[in-house]
């Protein structure tokens, strides 16, 4: 693998792969960068190489992929067991599955929702968000070959390490998901996105991807799964990846138990085009909007839609959806686009978009009701402001 | 049964039953009504007879209950069979099972809705919701035993019928749901709602309960269910309970195919206590607040909180939830109370609460996103207001 620079004992990111030089760095080390807006809404399936990265650590290098070894430990009722594979015994000996599927970073909006109020974390603009063919095999085909009973009750969570540590104490990153997610169709052991083998970035050679949950749980650079009674005790699970009420402070000690771990995300959609600032013809009738929206549980959009006037009236968009998969199990993203009129003699235009999914839940008008001190799950109505010249 | 008025052959509605005095009409013929706001935030389970009523039609009655058959119409590939049961048969031949479930009306809340800008509907205030412990046997367990393969995927929507039949048009109730939520093991065939037969308008002797789902799809008075490829053709799963987009107005010729048939709905709450109107002592500090939250698809709610100063800061409350369900299977509503400090030297407060669920989907602040036509589906913030003497 080329790394971006030559390795240095001392920097345990020394190794980290190059970048594409258009993505916007939020944090070099970890490396944290989201995809310029406007290329974003250009692809329903984002080009690998302007794929969001979230890093919680060094990127762990596979210097040989038939080394690689993905453990598997599963009880079954009070027995235990483990089973070891490589990447050649999962593609043999399972079938192979492709989902399309987003991956939103639990952060995205954090820099607005921190404008509203200041909080803690990556400051996350609108584009901690990308879409990809995932392929690989399903979770569930793994863990029955390995002993699990899909009706075994004692299982209420699923495990999953990865390869990178924490340079300064040791740990691996980890999460986990309900074991009935776990069991799910769509949740795979994904070895190539596009159609090709995993960046170095997103995973290679191995990473878990749950559609319809937070990135943060979709373990890149996979080595270990683990069925278990609990969540896991990773710190990610347990302490960050929560969205805390309100009525706690930045600098308030909060009890972690007050909210649960996210997995699915609330209804969201964003602007891509145009960029915040742009600047328009006075002459100009109508404006060209684009962006996406998502929705976590396999819920999908049923409509977004542009205000010019603060919400008193909304204009439609068309949507573009992934054609293989319904309201009802929609993973994938929707890209959204639409020429909408501008009202005359105005200096200034504020754009809002908001979605509606399957279940009808909406976007909230501002951050008020869902401000936390860590900045997660912003998904206020997303307001961009265009100047008239 | 006992009958609210003399039988009249000229009036569908005579033969009606009785009703508790207490309940707030909205429409008489058919009987629709909510419960006294009060009397609903009381009791974790709700009295049978105070639970809100809606029916579409007049109460079909059922003079001879070993005469009262369901008809199960399957398919399994190409192949097409059917059964019949009649209660004794459900009872003897399947698992008895009981879920605690709240069912809202799609059209609770509609009043709000309508003062924010006018729609059309039956003028539900806040309480068209209630909570009941229901017992019967599992929808999965009968469409198996009736020849239905789990896996069929050719199967699409599970229909039901209702006895109740429209006295102009002659159309029995109808309405469907999602296969994959007709095999989920929390879809009952109800015979008994707390402990008690079903109440003549609860849809004695047989009612279905989809919990997570909107009530307009829990049909009564069953006599028929079936399985297809599409969803129901009655009226009400085609033409009604949509919520169409805001830039429809009423009058306004609405292809209903742009919005799909409500199934679960958004995040809820509201409050039950105070009343808006009441009046508060200019010496109280701090006032006794209770409610109800609610989110479909078995979204636990994570936490209610009330503000008096429209959303800048956020009280918390106390939550009460059905012990044997967790945030990820809650298809009980959750009660909700606390006493929250008054600001000084109003002359009114403006209460809010709002409500939080398991994917962390919170209510708008208000209709301005999600106002319709039709005035389905607000969950908006709930306001009260109240006076201070
Ligand atoms: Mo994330
Ligand atoms: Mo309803």
């Amino acid at each position: 693998q080329e790394t971006a620079g030559s390795a240095d004992a001392n920097d345990p990111y020394s190794s980290d792969p190059r970048r594409h030089p258009a993505l916007i760095v939020n944090s070099e080390k970890p490396y944290n960068a989201e995809t310029p807006p406007s290329l974003l809404a250009d692809s329903f399936v984002t080009p690998i190489e302007l794929f969001f990265v979230r890093n919680h650590l060094p990127v762990p290098q596979v210097a040989d992929l038939s080394k690689h070894q993905l453990r598997v430990e599963v009880q079954n009722g009070k027995k235990k067991g483990a089973v070891t594979l490589n990447v050649d015994d999962l593609k043999k000996k399972f079938k192979p599955t492709t989902v399309t599927s987003a991956v939103q970073c639990a952060g995205n909006r954090r820099a607005e929702m921190s404008k509203f109020k200041k909080v803690m974390g990556l400051s996350w603009r609108g584009t901690a968000i990308s879409n990809a063919k995932w392929t690989g095999v399903r979770l569930r085909d793994v863990l029955i070959a390995a002993g699990v009973d899909p009706n075994d009750d004692t299982i209420k969570h699923v495990h999953f390490e990865g390869a990178d540590i924490d340079p300064n104490g040791g740990n691996h990153y980890g999460a986990s998901i309900p074991f009935s997610k776990a069991m799910s169709p769509e949740v795979l052991i994904a070895y190539e996105m596009n159609g090709e083998p995993l960046s170095v970035d997103h995973g290679y050679p191995l990473r878990v991807v749950v559609p319809g949950v937070v990135g943060a749980r979709q373990v890149k650079w996979l080595t270990t799964i683990r069925t278990s009674e609990e969540e896991s005790p990773s710190h990610w699970q347990q302490k960050d990846y929560r969205a805390f009420s309100p009525a706690y402070n930045v600098g308030d000690n909060v009890d972690p138990a007050s909210a649960p771990a996210i997995q699915e995300g609330p209804v969201q959609s964003a602007f891509c085009v145009p960029a915040p600032g742009s600047i328009i013809d006075a002459k100009a009738t109508e404006i060209d909007v684009a962006g996406y929206a998502w929705s976590g549980g396999g819920r999908g959009i049923v409509r977004v839609e542009v205000s010019t006037d603060d919400g008193a009236t909304w204009h439609p968009t068309e949507l573009e959806q992934a054609p293989d998969q319904t309201l009802d199990n929609m993973w994938a993203w929707t890209l959204w686009r639409a020429k909408i009129p501008l009202p005359a003699n105005k200096r200034h235009h504020e754009l809002v978009c908001k979605a509606t999914d399957r279940s009808y839940n909406t976007q909230p008008e501002t951050p008020a009701g869902i401000w936390n001190m860590r900045g997660l799950l912003n998904n206020s109505w997303h307001r961009v402001t265009i100047d008239v010249k």
